[in-house]
């Protein structure tokens, strides 16, 4: 039980005011949490007991599934990270200088660690699949930090490993996972709002990852959920088509090269002075694809490219935007009047299908200070073989696949699974011999749950009117006592042990100074968000338990 | 239950050979543990057990004693860390670079974010004492790691920090947190070989600091326990006297200054040289006192300085070895060559009981290449006024307080309990206003236990004969049933849910295969130190209760 007369982590009178979400501001008016530097937070008493309950309900259903619990450190070797290329290959990992001139890793995941972990003890098919799970601290070098939830330096996560022996294997397991997943978010409480949704599954296989997002409104992700079939596409993937197709203008006008003195960098501007309607604008951007080819990629102007899509329309291994230099050398011209017309031979022209349709349209001229406009396909450029899709997709955007128009909303990623294929058992040789004696790498997948975001998903999911209305069973206690005059305290006292004996978690707030009257200790009773507050007073003496039930 | 048909975590037939101690090469046969790097460990599935275990005994005592569990980052701001003039002066703390040129502490303890921290809550006298403590991952930048349990670069520690108006007010929580910790050791089993012992209390303060050594064959630590006052010393603060006193010499003999060529550095080569007994020879070293002082300081040549007793014998903030250069510029010879006579005059002479009676003595004569043998005090030195205590104590010496002589033994720091005084809560400005509404610095006390480390001095204390016996309560699992023939497999998960309904945790060894007989089993249920065996079989079918209890 916790007697608020001594408890150190007292609440303020009004909320501090920080950056995006409700929740932050509440918590730090509780004194649930202080921040110790940017994204990095102390977590006192009661938050903590969320923390542990979070955990201990993600352990148990972890548990049942038969995954096994274990420990790894936040420190690492460094030649471990080098086997995977990764130690300059993770842009968010600390990198620790120690002793003697070396280095460790700070970790921000556990791959380099779990995997020749694993390899020690996997020695037949016989020991597949297996998978091993942990509760532990993760730390990122973000370089903007934000005040809320998304971005932190050092945050709690559970992270599973699991080694397969074939994919065919695999599916069956994933399935359970997913079962897993959804049990967790159920208890948890959010699973109402909660979306499995496909994502990258990054450069070393075809396959995508799932991320669990809760729908929120405040949060970083866009999650395109197409009406029809449930299925939802994070925004870095979503397949798309325009919502509102281009129409074709009746007369192809003979194209114009308009030569400007200015720098044009909005659309807004380029209206004004050519005279032309904004959604007949496009815009081009280049790229070098695994350092050889050199490529130009356009979309009409309300679209941004989409690189995870792009990169694998062009089917590149790795994908990035060429330099300002590499554009004059190739072109010829500054990045900033570069365009689709006049490209030289060899730079490989991929245009997005929200081009399709569009007549008498601007692009840059490829010539220094030169706009054209009145350009068509056809025409001015040869007629596209194929318009493909590698924009980002965008509200009001339809389902390629199904014609639907998606429904769109912010969400806050929880969880997500993650296909490693051989990525890093490769590298740390973890193989076996199957039932026919042959040699096959292991599969491996991750699963993570982001458990200190899943602290604040769940705080903001729950908070209505500056309220946070926790669920009873990660509530920081489950009963407020308000005790009123001195003489009552020890009645109050012997029912908050009567209540802790039915394993319910007790406030007691006995402070008796003039300033604590009802109203006030009401007041932090629903701050700090407890599901149930009863009141012991002198009037309460006669009630059926000694006490006023008053939520 | 843990089904040792699929569980990962398998024992080995041999224990690797590992330096020091037997438990860690125990564990790592057992498959508890594995070395991630030097000094950095994963926890497998059964030795989280252990640790979670330990983690909740300790919880359970220091809430029971009032203080309240946070959770406090491992990164912090630098600044925080200059505020104290730590962040260089913590030679085992790691720095670690990010982004933007910044740098922030990896934390080997917490003073500097705690303080900040409970600055914000005290407000006044009515808000202290209060005591918060957490049970935190900590790094430590170790030069060498051992592979043991004693210096680890990363490991689990209870830390605690209490805050009060006064000395006195600190003298009763004070009674209570050794009771505290006594309960503590007593859960786990080690009280009996665990004692409290007096240490230094570091540079701020006069006070000791109490260590909680635990008696075992293997360790670090030198205590030093007076039989009559049951009062120990750490080796560090061990006041002492020469076992045997030395006998004078009936005839003082005239001073010799001999020449020699050759650099001698053992006490043997300068007997033989010099033909005198080695317990006529002194040894003298050079200090530097506050950057300022000069110091010689000389014991007898079979014991070393203690700098911490040095320190303060010589009335020291602050005191370093002096550089050879130094002490060529002072003295005019060499350091090899340096001794007790013919010192400058603003050299500060301190001469240890040790040399207390001896006759005709050997010391360097401070001159390049030259003895003196047969120096005496108050003929070839004046005789000292006093002789101070700064020999580092060892076995056979006498505790000069009650003339009784130590009995000595090798212990593992298990706990610490520091007087911190204001060192941190001035920098900070931690104050309240007392009852007189005088404003007054807080005074802070800290508490720690080595928690990773008490798993190891748990399991090295209780191995006997190359097995752990773990106490139940601390036990991976409680039962370990071995099942013999496949038929029986259901009775005995059916006796697992049974005893697991009674809060015990079991180890269902189901190995089928032809290699896993009764005697494998029953080998890996005492490497693995389960408390209570039962086999279920063919044979035990019509027993009490199905099964046959072997241990």
């Amino acid at each position: 039980m916790i007697k608020l007369s001594k408890f150190p982590f007292k609440t303020e009178k009004t909320a501090p005011k920080v950056s995006d979400n409700k929740s932050t501001s509440l918590l730090l008016q509780a004194g649930l949490i202080r921040q110790t530097m940017a994204g990095v937070y102390t977590y006192t008493t009661l938050w903590l007991k969320v923390l542990r309950k979070i955990e201990n309900i993600v352990r148990k259903h972890m548990d049942n599934y038969g995954a096994y619990e274990i420990l790894m450190p936040a420190l690492s070797p460094k030649e471990n990270w080098e086997k995977t290329w990764r130690w300059d290959g993770i842009d968010v990992m600390f990198h620790l200088p120690a002793s003697w001139n070396k280095e460790y890793g700070l970790n921000s995941t556990h791959e380099e660690i779990v995997t020749p972990l694993m390899k020690e003890f996997i020695q037949s098919y016989k020991d597949l699949p297996v998978c091993v799970y942990q509760i532990q601290d993760k730390f990122r070098n973000e370089k903007r930090a934000k005040s809320g939830l998304l971005r932190w330096r050092e945050f709690w996560m559970k992270d599973a490993y699991s080694f397969h022996l074939d994919n065919e294997e695999f599916e069956n397991y994933y399935e359970w996972m997913k079962k897993v997943y959804m049990d967790i978010f159920n208890e948890l409480g959010i699973w109402k709002d909660t979306y499995i949704t496909l994502a990258d599954g990054g450069t070393f296989t075809d396959k995508n990852s799932h991320e669990f997002q809760t729908k929120l409104e405040i949060w970083e992700d866009l999650v395109f959920k197409d009406p029809k079939t449930w299925i939802c596409y994070n925004q870095e993937i979503a397949p798309s088509k325009v919502g509102k197709a281009n129409v074709k203008d009746e007369i192809l006008k003979d194209r114009e090269d308009i030569k400007h003195s200015e720098d044009i960098i909005w659309v807004e501007a380029l209206e004004k002075l050519l005279n032309i309607p904004k959604y007949k604008t496009s815009k081009t951007i280049f790229f070098i694809a695994d350092e050889k080819r050199f490529i130009a990629a356009s979309v009409r102007w309300d679209y941004e490219i989409n690189e995870i899509k792009l990169r694998k329309v062009v089917n590149a291994k790795q994908l990035r935007m060429a330099t300002e230099e590499e554009v004059k050398e190739k072109i010829g011209t500054k990045i900033g009047f570069a365009g689709i017309i006049n490209l030289p031979e060899d730079v490989e022209l991929y245009l997005d299908d929200s081009l399709e349709n569009l007549t008498n349209f601007e692009t840059w001229t490829n010539k220094d200070g030169y706009h054209s406009i009145n350009v068509n396909f056809g025409k001015d450029l040869p007629l596209p073989e194929k318009f493909y899709d590698f924009k980002l997709a965008k509200e009001g955007d339809i389902n390629p696949e199904t014609g639907e128009k998606y429904e769109v909303f912010r969400a806050s990623e929880v969880g997500n699974i993650f296909p490693l294929e051989t990525k890093f058992t490769k590298p740390f040789n973890v193989t076996v011999l199957d039932e026919n004696q042959k040699q096959k790498d292991v599969i491996m997948w991750c699963y993570g749950i982001w458990v200190s975001r899943l602290m604040w998903v769940i705080a903001e999911y729950f908070t209505k009117d500056e309220k946070i209305n926790w669920p009873e069973n990660i509530a920081p206690a489950n009963y407020y006592i308000i005790v009123l005059w001195e003489n009552n305290i020890e009645k109050a006292e012997n029912i908050a042990k009567q209540l802790e004996e039915k394993w319910n978690e007790v406030i007691l707030d006995d402070r008796m100074w003039k300033k604590f009257g009802f109203w006030t200790k009401i007041k932090d009773a629903e701050l700090l968000g407890i599901p149930h507050i009863i009141v012991v007073s002198d009037k309460t003496q006669n009630m059926e338990n000694g006490y006023e039930i008053i939520k």
